[in-house]
């Protein structure tokens, strides 16, 4: 397990760097991120390379017992280089190139950028590849930008063609009759600016995937001629953020990585929970958070600071979802910049910061819990899966203005997590092996492969949940020729006959266990319950189409289930929901608690198994274990009932008899 | 009567044509308007004319008795004739030319884009000119863009040269010595880009007017060498959008027509009507409801349905208000486009939606009542003047954020839709013969014309409504060197000491009944009476101007009369001020009814008379008929009184004895 | 002491003239600012000077008793200039040159427009320099234009380098290693679009200062050298508007002057008094009203008309803060132009509004009190200290949505306000002598010298109160490598540990008296309390971090005291706060009064004193006055209590034996 912080050495007299490093070692720190944002420092005129303060800075954090996760510094091109193709600048909606002094600034697709990207990177893998002291490169930071100039353009019409191969095929899939929008010529073709055809925008997020993917693989590409097999190379991405679909980019990376911040606020687990499990979803595997609020942000519309014990909750959280490292950003301000205000360890003074007490106390407790969460992680038997086409096509057509892709898909993920029951976040496209209960949340664009794997899953005994919006899509965002769910209407036992959003709230009444009486809003459709299908809830009396009509239903084949859910549910109902169904599946609970209190496990190949505990609310808490159990962080017994203060942590293990 | 669709055969394969016809007959639709949007099909490179499809559609429309409305395609050019001729395309306030893939993107003052115009319409002129199933043309669809482009500020210059003869003229009545904006030289002219001198702005939207109108006018001088005289050509209006002069674009087409949607929520029908009377009074006839939601919009914040009944309710209001058809759009969805999600009749897989069956029991009826409808309209005993300068002016300078000179206009259209009182809205200019009430909102802009008008029909015994903002513009949006009203202000028997915005609510009190005591907001005049002039109502304490000063005048002119009121009052005063002065001028109510049944009445030269009869509550509603009647749906008697469910309609002529 | 008005006689036929200046007359008026857009007037074509009609205006005012202030017209260039050099325009962030028929649209850079201001202003400097009816000059109108043009991005890059010497330097004090936005050139700057470095942006602030002062200085010079030494040069600023650093812009004129516009609502006088009071500290004089709201404006929300009597109080108001003169915005509307609807005081038809009479009043008790006023000023014990390099630095980085400097500021002044205790609002970086007790509110910045000046103003027995975000900032806009406030922290007797926005109110206690409690908000400071000093509040229990720690601190040093304010109080609180702090330093109202009742006080060097009465509130009051004294419009002895009611004014003079 590591704990560290980003560090930028060029931003400091190099005399100050001694006192940096010994109170990162002081805290418990093992790791550091540098040089991310050093191209002017490590090329400060063209092909003029000067490393050796890099690698000064590398080896005084190994002298110090700290690795180091070295960044390629390609967010942010020096001035000369911009100043002398302006071309590597991107262009806005408005026809302007973004100015020096940002950062992603560049245009992606620039030749001109690609090939100074290559010398830059070329250069520190030459330098550094073999260097030891080097666990893992990231990659650039936090891919962002759209460039709307005329390269892109052109590049964009090649995609195109390459996709649909000829116009006549891009023409039907896009129904160009409409509106007279037919295509005679590639270039033809914009890039969309504000709402446009849907299957244009979503061919459009689909390149700008690809412009990543190539930009970033070229990097890849030449580290990898470098660095040594055991090194690893990540990115650090944004959570939610979905300019373009984090599978596609995670696929080429060894390992996934995220950025972690409240903003204003403070943490709510129960859906902040969901975007760490996103993050170790894109690889299925154990991630790291690679940046984390120390305290409080500088970007936010009110940047508080967040409670005494919260910061050190959440890197317990983090890790509890299957985080391998936490590093906060960042060590120290610099004294000038966009982010002067920003929450850090390391005062502008050089001393420690209000908060360097609270990370010191994590540096110990991870050191104790290491070897017993080494190779575990979070293990699930339940998976929600998630789709970048299907959030980007309900985003630009939500309907209803309050109708959002995320806030839909913490509605079901959160009723599970109050509960403690662990769950994977997955491609729609991922395997689904060995999980009881399937959630596929707005499963809007349906192809071949995936009615398939429902179908299996069901069919293999799997309990599926189908939502809202299912099954109204194909791959290019055109409709379907078929009423939803389309192909998962067999399976689903129903058939959407009418959809829209509702302008208020409409009553319905459920009978998944007593007859429950509650409300919906947002959407509803009205279903048509199929032969084998059943009504578990209906539409009480409102405007006339809905009365009585069903709202969410269930259909069995063979061992397996399928529900579909026709609207949004409110929070009472929509716990009773899932308790259901959670229930019906066979799925347990990592363990009860108390409102507010975190269970989380990670498990071993072997069996070995950690729990997470976290007092998340702001009361104390006791809980009952269910087992005799070994505290981590001081290798003895643990006495039950466990107490934990507001933001307490405990990390334990089951005693050896029970485990 | 005819009831119809939109249909768009190409955006179908054409063995799909049949199905969606037969279902068209089958609800007993009878019109049918395609190819609006068809010009890339119709001419897919240019000069390429390919018109068989079209013919084939229409043809097969006709076999099953449907007649058809063609539409010209130019509001959405082909992507070869753009991407030739890019100045074609529009230019926004940012100097961008609009993308490919949008609608009414052209610039409306390109030479070359009207010669592309002028050979598409004359192919169609000459091709189906002569077809005996084309009842009607519409020109392009809905127009609604301003272009920036130095081709369209020359024109505007040019125009305004016409307009002014010399510069000094344009000067002096701009008042240019203000802010140093004098003109030496037509060619510094600029486009206005937000907020600008409030004459220059004015002109603008004449020459965006006469713009739209030589555009409008190309099209029907080539039409009208080749279609038959007695098929009509209209366009579709979007009712309250002002962006020109809808009464000069009118005096071209034969027909008026509008397409009307409610978006978020439910219908209000005491503020919809008075969209339909606007149609109406386009041309002072008849018009058709070229559009109309069926269910739900796509476009809208909260995309939700029209209730149950609602639907076939919206169609007997409009004929109500002298509706001659009813058209759904559209048919069917598109796979793809822009408006994917937008409500139907038929669904993405070519089956009914539920929405069928209600149109479905639109047809038969609107057979049955057919010939008791044919060839009458509605007729009012009250005008309201409505005006498109005075609502530009209004609206650039709204004085208060709240003012809004259609809430203002539906202020005192509504207490009269209450009860059933007929009106029509007419150009302020139009002949107020027989009218007994004349209502002038915001009559802000007085020209010799209009104050004779209005004088005029005072003496001849009328009653007249003057309100707020009323004589402070001349013609060219300047202010006149006079108090309000102006040369209206012995006819009124006040003047204007003083204006200005609320910033709450001010208490006042009337007698113009028994004494009433309310409150006024948004605006409010201190009047000082005339000599011959009684204050109506008056301030109560305040702000220490206005305490005790008159804020409703009236003065009598013969057997006629003139109020003016110089504030907005509260609902309740408005009513009970709306009654007072109804009943004064002698206007009769079409029929008493219960909250929120609406009853309308259409006659015939002849004095054939038809009432229609609207639920529009969420409750049953029950009406005393104050003569027998037939029920023209059954052609049966009816008994009183009568029963209307919710969204309930009935459609009624008094028995031969009472007629 | 004058009274007056705008006048544009160039937008009237001369004809108009000689009544408008007898109502001038009649109402007592006895000063006309004419000819501030008057340009294209004046030089209707290049070269083309003609100003005899100005000439005879201002003979015509001269012979009626009212002196003149001339405007030169730089603010609005003719369209001849603009069209024949397009690059004196204004280019806005979207690269679009600003359009004619607006104001303040020229490149404030611009060496041509440079060029033809220096050719208008001296044709006029020729005519009128010697002219004897002219007491002073207005240079332009309400500097307020940015321009992005390449011109300006030239001369900023050289501005930078002249300040910076070497781009080491620069980059050295802006972080520049930072995001690897280092620069090797200065063409590599930006203009700063957005939120960017913000050192970067605090030098361009400085650059658009330098700008306006260099345009501001050619017009200076070129009238200096023909007009007479008594005659002033002043510019009329804009209150709270801080586009610029006024102080330096200030350091040029002879005389402050600013426009005082309510817009929307009523006068909130302990708001409006700091604006009056920091336009006195711009050159620690008295100052001129150019112009005021007569009544309503049009380009507000919502535009009201302020209360009656409200107008005339307003005036006195004025006076009581420094005014030596009050003109109202503007005598009579033109016709056209964007500012038809603003209030005037003469109609469109040229005869009285309604408000004029109020006016009315104003000349004549100004006449009255003139002798007695004359020489006179406000005298105050306690200064607060105003920067706009803090200003702009807060309002870059709020850090709090709700963070807003000048609402930071008026929660100190307004408890002393309400109090009857005058305030001088001068630079940070101004004398200090003579003040019991200063605030420096939100002192970001610091320089060694400020650092001297605050240290020395307490050891020599001087009461500071420093607040929240103090001390944490250097000239360039850097973080200080101390905790705050740096190099005050001894002085203030604290440190900060930590700082940050509030989510929410926090409770404290305080002890400056009895122990009271209550909130605090928007942004708390942990503060450390150094050996001398003493916490006075302390935060309640909250989130962890803030619980039972000092908020606000005291230290004594020798006669003097720092107190240090870490958070934004509520009301009461602050109330109470401030009562105590003022009561501490030996601080005296001038008068008690009931609440909404404001008393000033204006001191000549005799020690003449004149004491200025208003009563704000709605209700009528009563004052005890503590001297017998002569009512100065009637120059009678006065009885105690005074009764004033609404909007009443007294303007009073100790009588002989208690002045």
């Amino acid at each position: 397990m590591r704990l560290g912080a980003a560090w930028y050495p060029e931003h400091w007299p190099e005399e100050h760097w001694t006192e940096d490093v010994r109170l990162m070692r002081e805290a418990g720190m093992n790791v550091s991120r540098i040089a991310e944002f050093a191209w002017s420092t490590m090329e400060p005129a063209e092909g003029q390379f000067n490393l050796d303060w890099l690698e000064r800075a590398v080896s005084l954090l190994a002298d110090n017992g700290i690795a180091t996760v070295l960044g390629t510094p390609t967010a942010a091109p020096p001035a000369w280089l911009t100043q002398a193709h302006p071309t590597t600048l991107a262009v806005d909606e408005y026809g302007r190139r973004a100015q020096h002094g940002n950062r992603c600034h560049y245009c992606v697709n620039s030749p001109i950028y690609l090939d100074f990207c290559r010398q830059i990177v070329e250069a520190m893998a030459i330098r550094f590849g073999q260097n030891p002291h080097i666990i893992g490169w990231q990659l650039d930071n936090e891919y962002n930008r759209v460039c709307y100039c005329e390269e892109c353009r052109r590049e964009f019409q090649q995609f195109l063609k390459k996709r649909f191969d000829t116009i006549e095929n891009l023409n039907q899939h896009w129904s160009t009759a409409y509106w007279s929008e037919a295509y005679n010529d590639w270039r033809q073709i914009p890039i969309p600016i504000g709402y446009h055809n849907p299957g244009l925008m979503l061919e459009w997020r689909r390149f700008i995937t690809e412009s990543y993917r190539r930009y970033q693989h070229q990097q890849i590409a030449i580290l990898r001629r470098y660095i040594k097999p055991e090194v690893w190379i990540t990115h650090n991405f944004m959570g939610w953020f979905d300019l373009f679909d984090h599978y596609e980019m995670a696929a080429d990376l060894d390992l996934a990585a995220w950025d972690n911040y409240i903003g204003t606020g403070q943490l709510d687990y129960t859906a902040n929970g969901a975007v760490h499990d996103l993050t170790r979803g894109l690889k299925r595997q154990n991630f790291w958070l690679m940046e984390t609020q120390p305290g409080h942000v500088n970007w936010s519309s009110i940047n508080n600071d967040l409670n005494h014990g919260a910061v050190r909750a959440m890197a317990w959280h983090a890790i509890g979802h299957g985080a391998e490292a936490v590093l906060y950003w960042q060590w120290r301000s610099a004294l000038g910049g966009q982010e002067q205000y920003h929450g850090t360890l390391i005062g502008p003074d050089g001393k420690p910061r209000l908060l360097y007490q609270e990370i010191h106390q994590i540096g110990p407790d991870l050191s104790q819990a290491g070897d017993a969460l080494s190779g575990t992680s979070p293990k699930a038997e339940v998976a929600m899966l998630h789709s970048y086409p299907d959030r980007w096509s309900v985003m630009w057509q939500k309907h209803h203005r309050d109708f959002d892709y995320i806030q839909h898909f913490i509605h079901y993920y959160r009723p599970l997590a109050e509960r403690n029951i662990p769950v994977d976040v997955i491609s729609d496209h991922a395997s689904l092996d060995d999980y009881k209960l399937v959630i596929a949340p707005c499963l809007l664009i349906l192809d071949d492969k995936l009615v398939e794997s429902l179908t299996q899953f069901v069919k293999g005994g799997g309990h599926l949940i189908l939502t809202l919006r299912t099954g109204m899509k194909d791959e290019y965002n055109a409709l379907l020729p078929s009423r939803q769910p389309g192909p998962l209407s067999r399976l689903a036992g129903c058939r959407v006959e009418e959809y829209y959003a509702l302008e208020k709230e409409v009553p319905l009444f459920s009978i998944w266990r007593d007859v429950e009486r509650g409300n919906c809003s947002i959407w509803a459709e009205r279903l048509e319950v199929g032969d084998e299908g059943h009504a578990l809830a209906s539409y009480a009396k409102s405007n006339g189409w809905l009365d009585n009509k069903a709202a969410v239903t269930m259909r069995d084949e063979r061992a397996g289930r399928a529900y579909y859910v026709g609207t949004w549910l409110d929070e009472t109902m929509q716990r009773s929901f899932m308790e259901f169904a959670s229930d019906e599946a066979g799925v347990k609970p990592v363990m009860d608690s108390s409102k507010g209190v975190e269970v989380c496990r990670r498990v071993a190949e072997d069996g070995r198994t950690v729990y997470i505990l976290i007092n998340h609310s702001r009361e104390p808490a006791q809980l009952d274990l269910p087992f005799s159990a070994t505290n981590l962080f001081t290798q003895k017994a643990l006495e039950t009932p466990l107490d934990l203060e507001p933001n307490g942590v405990a990390v334990i293990a089951p005693a050896a008899s029970d485990n």
